[in-house]
C-alpha cells in the first residue's frame, strides 16, 4: 500500500510508520516535528501543518490509504479553548476529507479516543453501541469526526475505519503534552523524582500496549465488512495505583507520589469491549501488561 | 420570566416570541430581520448576527432563559460547505454558551433536528435512545451542539433541554430557505402554481403544527427532571403525496406535481416517538394535521 500517515512524528505515528515500512509499505509520514526522526528512517517525511489544507492537499495524491492521527488538543486543554479545538480538529479533518475525496484516495483510518467519547460510561466494559456522551470537548470532536466520516462515506463513498483507542502506551511516548502517564510515571520513577498524581489514584483506564494499537490500525487499513467502529483495548482495567505499584515492582524502587486535587476531565472508569474487534478485525490485544511495561521501561532506559 | 429569543425573526422565533408576550413574559426578540416586525410587536427587538460574538455578549445580560432556534444553514445547503455550517452553528453556538456562562443565565433550550439528527433510522417511530448517525452536516452540526450542552452543564453547571423538533408548519413560515414543504406547496396552489417535488413523494415525515412546538418549548424552559433531550412531533408519517392531497382538498383545486430528482439529503421515512415528552413534559401534540392546515391556509391567503 501506499500510505499517509498524519501525525507521524507523535507516539502512535512513530510506531506505526516503523511497522508499515517492515511489512514492505510505502510510507508519508506528515507531521510538524519528529520527536525521533531516526526512528522514521525509511518514510518520506513531509513536515506540515495539519491546520494548513494547501499544506494537506498536495501531500494526498496517489495514497490508497489516509492514517488520521492528529490530536491537535489534550483532553485538557481542549476544555479550556473549546472553539480552538473545534477549528484545530473537526474543521481540519473536514478540509482532509474533501481533499481525499478529491484525490480518490481509498480509505481513511481515523484514532478515535476508547478513552474520552463516552464519557462516564453507562456500561463497563464499555461497547460501541454504548451512548456517547463526552465530558471533554476533546471526546466531542472526535465523535463529531466519526459522524463526518459517515457522512462521507454516505454521500461520497469514501471508505473509512474508525478505532477508538483506549489508553496506549510504550516506546516513543514521550508524555511531553501532558498525555501518557505510564510515560511520564517511568520517567519520573527512573530520574528518582515523585509522581505527580491526579485525584486518589483508584481511576480506572483500560491501558493497551503500542504494538497491539499499530496492528489493529494495519488490520483496518484492509477489513471488509459493514462494521466502521472498533474499540481497541486490553479489556482489562488498572488503576492509577496499580500503575505505581507495577512500575516500582519492576524497577524495584520505592516511588513517591504527590497527589493534587482530581481533574473534571477524568471520567472514574473506562474499560473497552472489544468484542467485536475479535470477531471482526480477527484482532485481539496479545501483550501482556508487564511484558508491555518492561519492554517500554528498558525503551526508557536508552533513552537517558 | 426574562426570556432572550435568538433566531425571533423565523418561523419558529416568531411565533414563540408571539406565545410568551401573551403569557406575561418578557422577551428580548434577536436576529438578524424580521420577516413580520408587526408580529414581534411588544418584544424588545434587538438587530444582530448570531456569528458575532460581540453582539451576543450585551444582549444576553439579565436573562433567564435563552431560547436557541438559530439555522444558519439548512439541510442542504449544509452539505455543499460543511465548514463554514461548522463555524455558523457549532462554533457560535460555543461563543453562545460561554457567554451564558459568564453572565449566569438559568436555563438554555435548544430546539435541535428531529428530521435529521438520527440518519436513516433503525427504530420507526424513533425513541431519544436510537443511534444518532445524520447524512447532512446539518445533522451533525446540531447533534454535536447537543453534546456541548451536555458538557457546559457537567463542566459549568448551565441547564438546559434540547427539543428535537420534527418538521413543523403554521403561520409566519416562509419556505424562503427551501425548508418548509407545506408552507412552499401551499403558496403554490394559492397562486395557481404548480409544485416541484423532490423525488415520488413517498418520502414521509412527521409534520407538527407549530403551536404544538411552541407549548413544547415554554414547558421545557421551567422543566424539571433528569431528561435533558426531547423527541417533539405529531408521532404520525405523512408522505408529500399526502400533503399535497391534503392541500388540494382543502383548496379544492387540482395540483399539477412536477417530479424532480430525490436528494441525498433525504431520509426516506422520518417519524417520532414521543412518549418521553407525553411523560416528562406532559405535553403532546394535541392540534390536527388538516385542522392546523387549515390555519396555515388561511393565514397565507391573508397575507396576499
Amino acid at each position: 500500500m501506499q500510505c499517509l500517515v498524519l501525525g507521524a512524528g507523535g507516539f502512535i505515528g512513530t510506531n506505526l510508520c516503523r511497522s508499515l515500512l517492515m511489512k514492505g509499505h510505502t510510507v508519508r509520514a506528515f507531521g510538524r516535528r519528529q520527536s525521533f526522526p531516526e526512528a522514521l528512517r525509511g518514510c518520506d517525511w513531509i513536515p506540515g501543518d495539519f491546520a494548513d489544507p494547501a499544506s494537506l492537499a498536495s501531500t494526498i495524491s496517489g495514497c490508497d490509504v489516509v492514517f488520521h492521527l492528529v490530536n491537535a488538543t489534550t483532553p485538557a486543554s481542549a476544555n479550556v479553548d473549546k472553539v480552538a479545538d473545534l477549528n484545530a480538529n473537526v474543521a481540519s479533518t473536514l478540509h482532509l476529507l474533501e481533499a481525499c475525496r478529491e484525490t480518490g484516495v481509498s480509505r481513511v483510518v481515523f484514532v478515535s479516543s476508547g478513552g474520552t467519547i463516552y464519557g462516564i460510561p453507562d456500561q463497563v466494559p464499555t461497547p460501541e453501541t454504548a451512548s456517547t456522551n463526552p465530558i471533554t470537548a476533546y471526546g466531542i470532536s472526535k465523535l463529531a469526526i466519526e459522524k463526518y466520516l459517515g457522512l462521507y462515506e454516505y454521500l461520497h463513498h469514501l471508505d473509512y475505519r474508525v478505532l477508538r483507542v483506549a489508553n496506549p502506551f510504550g516506546p516513543y511516548q514521550t508524555a511531553l503534552k501532558n498525555q501518557g502517564v505510564i510515560a511520564a510515571f517511568v520517567r519520573r520513577a527512573l530520574t528518582g523524582q515523585h509522581i505527580e498524581m491526579w485525584g486518589d489514584g483508584c481511576v480506572i483506564r483500560d491501558y493497551i500496549y503500542i504494538d497491539d494499537v499499530v496492528e489493529a490500525l494495519i488490520l483496518a487499513a484492509t477489513h471488509q465488512g459493514p462494521n466502521r467502529i472498533f474499540n481497541i483495548g486490553s479489556g482489562e482495567g488498572r488503576s492509577l495505583n496499580d500503575i505505581v505499584a507495577a512500575i516500582a515492582r519492576l524497577l524495584e524502587v520505592d516511588i513517591l507520589v504527590e497527589r493534587r486535587p482530581a481533574r473534571s476531565v477524568d471520567v472514574p472508569v473506562s474499560i473497552l469491549d472489544t468484542t467485536l474487534a475479535a470477531q471482526d478485525l480477527t484482532w485481539q490485544a496479545s501483550t501482556q501488561f508487564e511484558e508491555g511495561l518492561r519492554v517500554t521501561i528498558a525503551w526508557m532506559k536508552s533513552m537517558h
